[in-house]
C-alpha cells in the first residue's frame, strides 16, 4: 500500500482470516492505488464545491415534513430518492485515524498538513472508506445510487456518520503497550469523543438517532458506546458481539467484508479445480471458532482436502490465493464471531462456500438466495467423520457449474469498488428501512410512560429452528 | 343497508364503540348503497374479463426470481410496482359468509344463485370488503395503486387472502344458541377450513406463508388459527389478542377501523364546538377498558364535559354524531383491547382525539405524526381529579385550529372508500415490507438446526418507556 502498510492483524478484532484477508492486501495494491487515487481526486473536487456550500448548521424540529400527498406518491412511484446528509466530522474521526495508524507503523513521522494526501490502508473492514468516498463524490458521479446526497441537514432523510471505527480499532495492533509509537492514540477515547460530538448535534437529538447511519464493520468496533448509538442503523459484519436489543436484521445491515483475494476471472467449471475442499487460516479461535480445531482433526487426512493452519508468510499467502482459485469447495467455519472474511474471498474465487457456522447472518439476503451459491452444513453434522467429504463428493460437476454461475452472477454485490457494487446495494437496503425509521421516530414522540415487564420490541421471528439443511 | 341489516354488535368482538361504530351504519346507507353498487358493477366487469384469464394453478418453486440486475434497479427506481395475486377463494370464505350473515338476520331465506347480488353489510371492520373490491377492479381503475394485480400466481410477489374473517365472527351475533337461524354456520369451522385450504396451496407451501397477506381486522378474527398463519402479513386493528411472536409492527399492518360517523365537512375552528370534551359509549369494558368506569367518575360532573353511557337507541346515535361534530375534544379510552373505532370517528369529525390508552398502536404512523393531531394522556394522569379538564381548557383556540387543520389533512387515510385513501395507503405499507419478507424467505431456506434458548427474532425496540407525553 505504498507508504502506508496494511494492518497485519486486528488487536481485539475477530479477524477470522488473518492470513488471507489482511495480508493479501499488497497483492492488489496497484488496483487499490488507482482506486484511492481516483477517490482523492474526487475529494479535491468536493472540497472545491464545498467552499460554496453551506456548512452544517443546527436545525429546528422539522425533520419529518408533513406534505402528505407528496410523501405518498414519492414512496411508491420512486420519484424521489432518499436524501442523505454526511456529517463533516472532525478529522479526529476520519483522516486523523489514518494518520495515527501510519504513525504507529512508522511510515509517517508526524501529522501532515494536508490530510487528503493520506491513504486509507487496505484491510478487511475497509468498507468504511468506500462509504465515505461515495458520499464525497459529486452527485453527477452518483447517478445510479438509491440515495442522493444533500448538503443541508434540513433536507435530509438520513444522516451518515463517516467514522473510521474499524481502522481505529487496529491503530495500535501489534505495537507493544507503552511503545512511543502507540502513545497519543486510544480507540476508546475516540469512541467516547464521537458520542460526545454526536450528542451535541441538533440532528441527533431531534430524533434520538433513529435516522442516523453508523458504520461499525469490525465486530468490536464502537463496542464501548454501542448502547448510546444503538437507535441508529448500524452497518455491521455480524451480531456476534451485539445483544438482540442493540442490533438486528430488521434495524441494521449485515455488510460483507472487503474481500482480500483477487476476483477469479477464469472459466467456470471444475477442470482446473482439482482440490475438493480448501481451507487455510487460523486453526485456533475462541467461542464458536473452537469448531476449527475439531474440523482439522476430522478433515486433515481426507483425500482431496487441503486444510492448513496458516501463519503469516509470503508462501502461505500465495497458497491461499492459489488454493481458493483451484478448489471446488471452500470451507467457511465460524471465527470468534459467526462471520469471517473468508466467505467473501470464497465467493469472488468462485469456490463454492461450505458454511459451517450455525448462527451466521448473510449480507443482501433479501435478494440473494444463498442456497443457490453455497452449502450449509450443521456443525454437528460437519464433525461426523467422513460426513462432509462424502457429501461434497456426491455433488456433480453440473451442480458445481450451476453454483459457480450463480456465484459469478452475485459477485458485484461483494465489490466495494464497483459503482454498481456493495456500497450502492447497501444504500438500497438502508433506503428501504426508512418507513420503519420514520415509524419509530413518530411513535417515540407520543409514547406515554408505561410499566412494562419486558422491552417494547417489534419483531420478525422465524419458526425454522429445527430445519436440517441439505443440498 | 337495504335488504341486509348491519350487525348490531359483535359477539366476542371488542366492539369498543357499539353505539357509534355499528349503529351509525344506517345513517350513511345511501352513500354506501352507491359505493357498493359501483363495486358490484366492477365485479361484473371483472367476471367478464376473468373468463378469458387463466385460473389459479399450482406453481413450482420459482417465486423468487433471480434476475439480480433487474431486481435492484426496480427496487429503488420504482420502475415496477409490487405484484399481488388475489386467491380465488371458495365462496365459503367470502360471499358465503355474507349469505349466512343475512340468513341469520332473516333478511335472506335461503342461499342465492348469484352471490354477486349480495351486499356486504356495513360494520367497523368492513375494511376486508374494500380490499376485496379493490383487487376485483380492473387495472385500468387501479392506476394510482402501489401494487399491481396479477392473474398468474407465478408472477406474484405477494398473495392476498380475501377472507371475510371479521364478518364471519359476527354472523351469529345476537342470535340465541340453538336458534334455527344460527344453525349451519360456525366461525371456528370456517377458520379451520381456511387453513386447510391454504395449506393445500403450492404458493403457501413454497415460502411458508411469508409472502401472504391476510386480513383479520377484528381483534378476535382468526383467533383459533393465528399460530398457523402468523408468518403472513396480518392486517389487524391492534395487538390486544396477539402475542409478540404472532404479530408486530415490523411484520404486520395496523389498520384503521371503518369510521361509522359521517365525515365533518364544515368550517374549522371552535365557533360551533361548545362542548370541551365528549364521550359516548359503553361505560363498562373488560381488561384495559376498565379505565372507562373510572374516567366516568372523574369526569361526569365537570363543566363542559359530555360523558354518557351509551345504549343502542336512535336518540343516542343522533347524540353521538352531533356530539363529535360539536365538541373540541373527543375522549378515546381503551376498550377491551387498546384500539377502538371511536378514534377514527373522532378524526373524521375533526374532534381532537384525547387518547387514554397506553398500549395503543396507530395506523400509518410512518407518515402520520399523531402528536400533531391528537393528545396523549397517560392513564394514571387522566384519572387524577381535575387533571384532564385543566389540561384541555389550557389549549388555545389557535392550537385547536392547528390540530384540526392537520386532522383534515390526514382524513383521506381513514376513508376506505376513497381511491386515494386507506386501501391504497395500506398497500403502500405492505409493499414496503417486501424486502424483509424476501429476507425471511431466503433465510428460512438455509437456516440449520440449532439449539436456541429463546426464539430467533429480529426486533426494533424502543427505549422510550419512561417518557411523559405533553401537549
Amino acid at each position: 500500500m505504498g507508504k502506508l502498510s496494511s494492518p497485519s492483524k486486528t488487536r481485539k478484532s475477530n479477524n477470522a482470516n488473518p492470513l488471507v484477508c489482511s495480508i493479501m492486501a499488497r497483492k492488489s495494491s496497484l488496483v487499490k492505488q488507482t482506486l484511492i487515487g481516483s477517490a482523492l481526486f474526487v475529494i479535491a473536487i468536493y472540497a472545491f464545491f464545498n467552499t460554496f456550500l453551506s456548512p452544517f448548521a443546527d436545525s429546528s424540529d422539522t425533520a419529518l415534513r408533513h406534505d402528505y400527498s407528496l410523501r405518498v406518491d414519492d414512496s411508491f412511484a420512486g420519484k424521489s430518492r432518499v436524501k442523505v446528509y454526511m456529517y463533516d466530522l472532525p478529522k479526529t474521526f476520519t483522516y486523523g485515524i489514518i494518520e495515527h495508524h501510519a504513525m504507529a507503523r512508522g511510515s509517517l513521522d508526524a501529522p501532515v498538513d494536508d490530510v487528503s494526501t493520506l491513504r486509507y490502508p487496505g484491510h478487511q473492514h475497509m468498507g468504511e472508506w468506500y462509504f465515505f468516498a461515495d458520499l464525497l463524490r459529486p452527485e453527477s458521479e452518483r447517478v445510479g445510487s438509491p440515495v442522493v446526497k444533500v448538503t443541508d441537514p434540513e433536507d435530509a432523510d438520513l444522516f451518515y456518520v463517516p467514522v473510521f471505527s474499524s481502522l481505529s480499532l487496529i491503530v495500535n495492533t501489534g505495537r507493544a503497550e507503552g511503545s512511543s509509537l502507540v502513545k497519543g492514540y486510544s480507540d476508546e477515547d475516540m469512541q467516547d469523543a464521537l458520542v460526545e460530538w454526536l450528542e451535541s448535534q441538533q440532528s441527533w437529538k431531534r430524533n434520538g438517532g433513529w435516522d442516523h447511519v453508523i458504520i461499525a464493520g469490525d465486530p468490536n468496533a464502537l463496542y464501548r458506546v454501542i448502547d448510546k448509538v444503538k437507535n441508529a442503523v448500524l452497518l455491521v459484519s455480524d451480531f456476534g458481539r451485539l445483544r438482540p436489543d442493540q442490533s438486528s436484521l430488521v434495524k441494521d445491515i449485515i455488510m460483507p467484508y472487503a474481500h482480500r483475494i483477487n476476483t477469479y476471472t477464469g472459466d467456470l467449471g471444475v477442470k482446473n479445480r482439482k482440490t475438493l475442499l480448501f481451507f487455510m487460516g487460523n486453526r485456533y479461535r475462541k467461542e464458536g471458532g473452537k469448531i476449527r480445531d475439531l474440523l482439522f482433526k476430522v478433515l486433515e487426512k481426507e483425500e482431496g482436502v487441503t486444510i492448513k493452519h496458516g501463519t503469516q508468510s509470503r508462501e502461505n499467502r500465495r497458497a491461499a490465493s492459489h488454493g481458493m482459485h483451484t478448489s471446488k469447495f471452500c470451507l467457511n467455519p465460524a471465527g470468534d464471531t459467526p462471520s469471517a472474511c473468508r466467505l467473501f474471498d470464497s465467493i469472488v474465487s468462485l469456490c463454492v462456500p461450505v458454511i459451517v457456522s450455525d448462527d451466521i447472518e448473510l449480507p443482501f439476503e433479501d435478494v440473494i438466495d444463498y442456497k443457490k451459491i453455497a452449502l450449509f452444513v450443521e456443525t454437528s453434522d460437519a464433525l461426523k467423520p467422513g460426513y462432509l467429504v462424502k457429501k461434497l463428493r456426491s455433488v456433480t460437476p453440473e451442480k458445481i457449474l450451476e453454483l459457480q454461475k450463480e456465484l459469478r452472477e452475485v459477485n458485484r454485490y461483494f465489490e466495494f469498488g464497483d459503482p454498481n457494487g456493495t456500497v450502492k446495494e447497501i444504500w438500497r437496503q438502508i433506503a428501504q428501512k426508512l418507513p420503519n425509521i420514520k415509524l419509530m421516530i413518530n411513535r417515540d414522540k407520543r409514547i406515554v410512560k408505561r410499566q412494562l415487564s419486558e422491552p417494547d420490541c417489534s419483531c420478525l421471528c422465524t419458526n425454522k429452528t429445527g430445519i436440517i439443511s441439505s443440498l
